[in-house]
């Protein structure tokens, strides 16, 4: 979008990607994306991202659909330093003393950017979280727009409760912290009725899902969606007593969203 | 969709709503709602809803994108009984003995079924549950398609932690109550790091947010997004000691999503 001469200044868009990342099939873009948030990412020519490579391949897509602004070569993308990619951005985190406000010196300049992460909405289950918050401190307008999220989608399919819901992000790796915070989050589910979300890396759902059946109780519900939003979606919810007669076959190689309550 | 003679089950499509709902203005619903799930809601033709004239209302939007499969006064739309509505029917609700498997005899025969609510996903922040629960006891595969979800886009606006996030419905109305709720979640996202999201009625957003800003620690992040997905939506986002120094023009009569972390 056009730069201005007075102090005007640019947007930051919240540019959600699909949830294709690192699979095998692709989602075609609009049957995830809304045409305005993919008529917005064409248009813009400043992006902030978490990995220059993939948004340039996910901006191929988008202009296969409306054409870009500007050709790929020329669009400007400034990626997260790779310290926030390990640390997180968030506040609290070991990373959060990162300050992006230098990543927005274009908004401040009066052009719109775009913030994108690999998957779903960027500073959801993901970093740029302190790009957010540079531009609110800079009073750079701040405008998300509509995309898929795994996890509410997950959410929804699961059946449970709705309306006080948490995620949690990962569960601890080490066996023993494991199990002690699967008892934690079961405990919070059932005096609270706060459903519990989290995820675990593809690699390791299945052993998570087996810990899952065996330690909780019988009448806790589990509900996992694998490889939302693709043509081979699938979502499973049942008790605990009911996983532990039936047997499912899971896509548990996709990308995975577990939920208990 | 077809009928089958076999024993194959049609699906439950959970079918995101725009968040316009109430609102003077109209959204266009390409804008916020992907045309896969704008094609798949134009062939359903069985229903589950919170209020049939709002989804014939939605429904003959649908139709001037995408041919409706059968006009719409031939749609069957069933309602959620009334006392859902008041009492909830998630997992611990009053409301949660509700059978809702009655509402799934069309998909039993093969016909897909929609389920829709008022504004945004079904399910989310709003009723549906019992109809998903029902579903994943009946067999019926639940489809949930991409749309507007205000919690995520006001938690991704919001500059907070998006790793580890909790929604946890209304506040009490009550004012000595509301306060201890206020504190206590302060605490709560103090002490774990966990992101608070809730909402008000829109009539209460004023008095809400007075409250929060007076109640609140002077470092405590206090995020508001009004009117998200609309054309005036605007999100602010600062610590209360800047709440308490500058004044917003903030367009509380609409929708609006809180955070505090």
């Amino acid at each position: 979008m056009t730069s201005n001469s007075n102090s005007i200044k640019g947007k930051l868009y919240l540019v959600p990607a699909p949830l294709d990342f690192g699979c095998d099939t692709l989602t075609p873009l609009e049957d995830v994306l809304p045409l305005a948030t993919l008529h917005t990412a064409a248009k813009l020519e400043h992006w902030i991202c978490e990995n220059a490579k993939s948004t340039r391949a996910y901006l191929k897509r988008v202009g296969e659909i409306r054409p870009l602004a500007q050709p790929l070569q020329s669009l400007l993308i400034q990626e997260l330093p790779r310290e926030v990619h390990k640390k997180g951005d968030h506040p609290g985190s070991a990373g959060a003393g990162f300050d992006a406000k230098p990543l927005l010196a274009a908004a401040l300049k009066g052009f719109d950017v775009g913030l994108i992460s690999e998957a779903g909405m960027p500073a959801i289950a993901d970093p740029g979280s302190s790009v957010v918050r540079a531009a609110h401190d800079l009073g750079i307008a701040v405008v998300p727009l509509v995309g898929p999220i795994s996890l509410m989608l997950a959410l929804a399919a699961s059946g449970l409760n709705g309306q006080n819901f948490a995620f949690v992000g990962y569960l601890p790796s080490d066996a023993a912290l494991l199990v002690k915070r699967i008892k934690e989050l079961e405990q919070l589910a059932m005096k609270t009725g706060q459903t519990q979300l989290f995820i675990e890396t593809p690699y390791r759902n299945t052993s998570l899902l087996q810990v899952l059946i065996s330690q909780l109780q019988p009448n806790t519900r589990l509900a996992i969606s694998c490889g939302l939003t693709l043509v081979n979606s699938q979502t499973f919810s049942e008790k605990i007593y009911a996983w532990r007669q039936k047997s499912h076959t899971l896509s548990l190689s996709l990308p995975s969203v577990f939920a208990i309550g």
